[in-house]
């Protein structure tokens, strides 16, 4: 970017299906002024916008915003800036959220998934802009993911681009929600993780997870697994190892196939840090051809929080 | 491209194991002269240069050709102009082929792998250039593949991009060649759906197969499986049927990944046809996400024989 654009300031929005989020950002990334409020499933698309416009009119940048960016949790026609339909957000159906905001907001506005802000946010913030292709992976209930391609965000012909998630890892295991079976989703998603835990204790009742769960299975989360493996618990251990084995076994394709510099994970479960990451990169290692997999940095964001907001922010740059 | 450029004449050259291919190629991706010579796995680089050279003076055109590309099976550094190796001609080895051809042929000349150029090549002949993201899938003994991005040839960080045959199928498959388990070329390579008949034909002494292959069942190849399953070879028509789901996976992950428009099959094992392709369709169908399904065409190449010279022709343009 030329030194003047550097003194820009562009406002970003993350808008989720129980939370909507808002920063605004300068040229570097930096979050000068944040702001968020609740959202809800049956969240109506006209009173969600104005508390958009209200919360961002009080932004005391708000009249130096060159320009703004959505993500949304939804299918999102880019080039309309329509939210096409959100799973999460069932009103929301072609709802002209680009059209609503430019009434209310100054500058460009632009509307993307909320997967591919982050991947934008992971470019920016994690590879400094400094990688021609990149993979961003959100780990969290699903598991979402936006690709970069040639230092400019790939959405494919119908911005669907990027449903990591969806990569088969066992054609014949289990139904996944999307219909198909056995994604990568299906095993490494969130609420999986946790069923297996939950599995696996049938067997053994001595274990560091039910101690952090309260004794309930229905309670663990892949915060305490994380926890948990880190105190020596052998199925915790098991499961994150599995977990990256997993992962790895897809990234492998997806470094042959698609040959990034680097792939940032992100997302709730990504906490996991070296739990995961270790047996990702022993598994890559194994499986992916020699040179691509030597060159491709696989690391976890450091930047998991703002990837949603500082993405959408940068999305008009 | 301008009205100009249209007029413009290409040489492309399709530096394969057993045989290199030239042809005298219009902007329109007409052949206006083709030739051909052997080679051989013991070639020596600069030999087979000048037997392209010569080749190439003879041509009726070649004081009019504006530029050359080459395809070479192998693995190339394309900004380099160098051919780093090649499993099929273990003498080139960092081979810097562009050098040594821009001492004897006029025009900007092009290095690329041959999968790539063909996947440029189904680019411009199947697609006419109208759409933005397309795959090329090259079925042979080896399973290659081509990316084409936002209407350029993507090559990724390594030069590496585009290796369909080794996303997995089932990790927990057989060894591959290349070291991983279960990828997609251990399946659906022409070796790998000989020896399955081969492997069927043991407890089934009457197929089809058997009388076209002369009772050997070592004689058995793609070309004879294709004509077993239209003579309704029951062997022979599941062989392809799974083929097709085998590959209908692997491309149902790549359409939620890549959401491209296009899908070409190539090489000597997409002539099976709607064997292959309809299994395919409908798996794809089944598994990929409804709208990037719904958009990607999903071809076998018209053009197979031609893709590999005329993608390098036009790699220069």
């Amino acid at each position: 970017m030329k030194g003047a654009d550097m003194a820009k300031i562009y406002l970003g929005i993350d808008l989720g299906g129980t939370e909507v989020k808002l920063a605004v950002v300068d040229a570097y990334g930096n979050i000068l002024e944040h702001a968020s409020f609740q959202n809800s499933f049956n969240s109506v698309p006209e009173e969600v916008v104005a508390e958009i416009v209200r919360f961002s009119r009080n932004m005391k940048h708000f009249s130096e915003v060159s320009a703004t960016g959505v993500g949304v949790a939804g299918d999102i026609d880019q080039q309309k800036g329509v939210v096409r339909f959100s799973p999460n957000l069932p009103r929301w159906k072609n709802t002209p959220l680009k059209k609503l905001l430019e009434r209310e907001l100054p500058g460009i506005i632009s509307i993307d998934n909320d997967a591919n802000a982050a991947a934008w946010g992971a470019y920016w913030l994690d590879a400094k802009g400094k990688v021609r292709n990149l993979i961003c992976v959100t780990l969290g209930t699903g598991v979402g993911g936006g690709i970069i391609c040639d230092g400019k965000l790939y959405r494919g012909a119908t911005g669907t681009a990027g449903e990591i998630g969806h990569i088969p890892l066992n054609p014949d295991g289990p139904r996944c929600n999307c219909g198909s079976f056995g994604c990568i989703e299906r095993y490494v998603g969130a609420a999986h993780l946790s069923s297996q835990a939950k599995e696996l204790l049938k067997t053994r009742k001595h274990s560091k997870i039910l101690t952090l769960s309260g004794g309930d299975p229905d309670a663990i989360t892949p915060y305490i697994l994380a926890r948990a493996a880190e105190s020596n618990d052998t199925i915790a251990i098991n499961i994150w190892k599995t977990a990256g084995r997993q992962l790895g076994i897809v990234f492998a394709g997806i470094i042959n196939f698609f040959n990034p510099e680097m792939i940032v994970l992100a997302g709730g479960v990504s906490k996991a840090g070296k739990l995961i990451l270790d047996p990702i990169k022993e598994t890559v290692r194994e499986r992916a051809f020699e040179k691509p997999a030597s060159i491709c940095k696989i690391v976890i964001s450091k930047y998991t929080q703002k990837l949603g907001v500082v993405g959408a922010a940068f999305l008009s740059r």
